[in-house]
């Protein structure tokens, strides 16, 4: 794609849509450069420039376009570079359609779920929540056994689309079990999807690119003493 | 594709939504047995068995497969169909990234705080949440201006993804505009989304698929009565 070839992410280190593209990224075998944001102190002006409607990380720039929204960069990223390293999304009108129903599904109800049950101060409010994340899960782990057909992964032997989906927020949930005890990653409820985990966390794609289970612990347990420490003041 | 070509479509005549897929299937000249559910009775055996996780319309059905998600479908149809009619995506990746990303912002922000100032009982939450969707508006004109460069429509001279994802719902706005004085789309303040509104409206294949506005009106009057007699009783 000649000399000018320019490409940068700008991320979070602890949030999982910043994990996709850079997965994405490495399957790919692009080179690029990653520049850390400070969401609790300043963005910067290519941040704001880039995004001005969500003022949000992840932001791809490929040759100084801006590209917006972790599976948006994903499918942005597959287009780009089809030719090179495997194909995120499968080939398969229908096969596309299923990765791209379930991605849905994890965005739109399933961590949304998560992340209301997680800031909630109604203990009630928690329990249904947590309720309907383990729901999804379950719905999850059935999908996964209905599309991977005995392969590692949900649309075949390498990573794909809907791995990239899921799979970035295994690092919090697996924090959250640290920190609290909560395992919703649960052999017994959903052992097909606990093997994938093992299987994509154990990715070497995948090892270099998502945080320490410790470090999110750590700092999600900071972020939890900050809002709680504002709700007494 | 030989003689077992069957493509069906579960949907219901007043649900944006549905109007997506009933565009793009004509777009390509795709022929489909319609088929309407009745949302307020006892959904069909058929979409509950194709769609067991949300139990929504629309569904399309393709050879019994069942694909769901109205934009899900759109990109299905298009990737499907793709040698037949106008291309529904850019080919241009960048291009395309724009596309879902503004759709995305429709589908996730600007419509969901219209739905919401829709249905809230305070006048506050109301008044604020329509500021957005206004506010959104003044975004879709200012991306419409940058995006479709003096064209006819958001991608090209023909309907596209963007096209269908916002002009689904200009009828709805239409009818409310109708039934409550509510001037959402106003020529002064965003004339060339206004200009986009009457090209998309006008369009054959759009004028065949979409509802009347006054029937449209009619029945969101109705819901509003219902909703009104049952918060009094």
């Amino acid at each position: 794609m000649g000399d000018k070839e320019e490409v940068k992410l700008l991320g979070v280190w602890y949030s999982p849509y910043a994990i996709r593209p850079k997965i994405a990224l490495r399957l790919k075998s692009v080179d690029y450069d990653y520049v850390e944001e400070d969401l609790f102190g300043s963005k910067s002006e290519l941040l704001l420039k880039s995004n001005p409607v969500h003022k949000k990380v992840p932001v791809l720039l490929h040759n100084v376009k801006p590209i917006i929204e972790s599976l948006n960069i994903v499918e942005y990223i597959d287009e780009t570079w089809n030719s090179s390293g495997p194909s995120i999304l499968p080939s398969d009108p229908h096969d596309r359609a299923i990765a791209r129903f379930w991605s849905a599904f994890v965005d739109n109800k399933w961590f949304p779920a998560l992340r209301a049950a997680a800031i909630t101060k109604s203990e009630d409010a928690k329990a249904k929540g947590i309720e309907e994340v383990e729901g999804g899960l379950l719905r999850l782990d059935e999908a996964f056994v209905a599309i991977s057909k005995g392969r590692s992964f949900f649309c075949g032997d390498v990573i794909g689309f809907m791995d990239i989906c899921l799979g970035s927020f295994l690092v919090l949930l697996k924090a959250r079990e640290k920190l609290k005890g909560e395992k919703l990653l649960d052999e017994s409820k959903i052992p097909s999807l606990c093997k994938w985990a093992d299987e994509f966390l154990s990715d070497d794609i995948v090892k270099n690119v998502v945080p320490e289970i410790d470090r999110v612990a750590k700092f999600l347990g900071e972020l939890e003493a900050i809002a709680q420490s504002a709700s007494r003041s």
